[in-house]
């Protein structure tokens, strides 16, 4: 029914994560109903942070700048180093403003099923960096599932462990949720790491 | 954390129908790591569409042309006109390959709550289509919503019934619908509305 730029467009949005051909036709629409106000500065938008945001060589962060905004900062903790899976990690524990120290995006988490070895990961770089004078602490914030776990046991194992303290997020009960809904094995842990109320 | 483009970015991408924060930050960053095969071409995708796309004059369909692809073609069937709510709509029923006739884009839906009157919508230029040599029959095709069934008798109100058949979609059960999940109203129509088996 319709011809190129148009189905090309809704083919483009319908591949975006989280978006289907119906949501892709929606936002076609959507745009094309706001082309001056939405849909030409959103390709502009596009270009802009395609050309101008970077990956940060030292931690592996998006920024407009290398070294990053974080690792850049002199205020911050330069002897601790929390170690994410990747930045949309970054970004979350950012958000909670509770962490003062630097961040070391690894780019993945290690997978046998996905076929992903240690070399695919910035994990050789984190090494070198927490060898740097100064460093103390590396917190391993990766997630509670299988990969993320023995991402962080291959980790620590690579680490220099006499010189370092090597610390991993709290298991626990979700601040705001309920305990029925919870799997055993997190209300076991809950239950062990219990503390003074 | 971020500055400039990057935040600039996520926050339009949020803005688009049934994305969020979240997901704005997803498709970020999966565009990011896909710079040339994904996220330049769409830059280049959106501009190409805001430019090239435009409304067919005479049904408000989307097209590269004006009369578009569907009002040119004279192998469909000019007497039928088949009226809906939006371009969506129309893609919908193309897509079912059942309706071989031409098309009118209302261009929205009337709604005293919206504020939206007969005036916004593409009302006046379906009567004048309706009057047109070898106009035989105006299809309603608006949705079972109380503003569709109003804009629905809206226009049938201001259409010639004496020289055009006015037709609407049949209700019934969704084709693979049950029974047992469906409304009262929809029902009672379908069981109105039997057929010989």
């Amino acid at each position: 029914m319709n011809e190129g730029p148009l189905n090309n467009l809704i083919r483009m949005l319908a591949g975006l994560p989280g978006l289907g051909n119906r949501s892709g036709r929606r936002v076609a629409l959507h745009l094309l109903s706001k082309r001056r106000t939405a849909m030409l500065p959103l390709a502009e938008a596009l270009r802009v942070a395609a050309e101008e945001v970077k990956e940060c060589n030292t931690c592996g962060n998006l920024d407009m700048h290398d070294p990053c905004t974080i690792c850049r900062d002199q205020k911050r903790d330069r002897s601790k180093i929390c170690v994410v899976s990747g930045v949309s990690d970054l970004w979350a524990i950012e958000r909670t403003g509770a962490f003062k120290g630097l961040y070391h995006v690894l780019g993945g988490l290690l997978s046998a099923i996905d076929g992903i070895s240690p070399r695919d990961l910035r994990i050789d770089s984190l090494v070198a960096r927490s060898d740097q004078e100064g460093v103390e602490e590396i917190i391993l914030a990766l997630s509670a599932t299988v990969d993320g776990q023995s991402t962080a046991h291959y980790i620590a194992d690579h680490l220099d462990a006499a010189s370092l303290k090597i610390t991993r997020l709290a298991h626990g009960v979700p601040v705001g949720g309920e305990l029925d809904y919870l799997d055993d094995g997190t209300i076991m842990t809950a239950l062990k790491s219990r503390s003074a109320a």
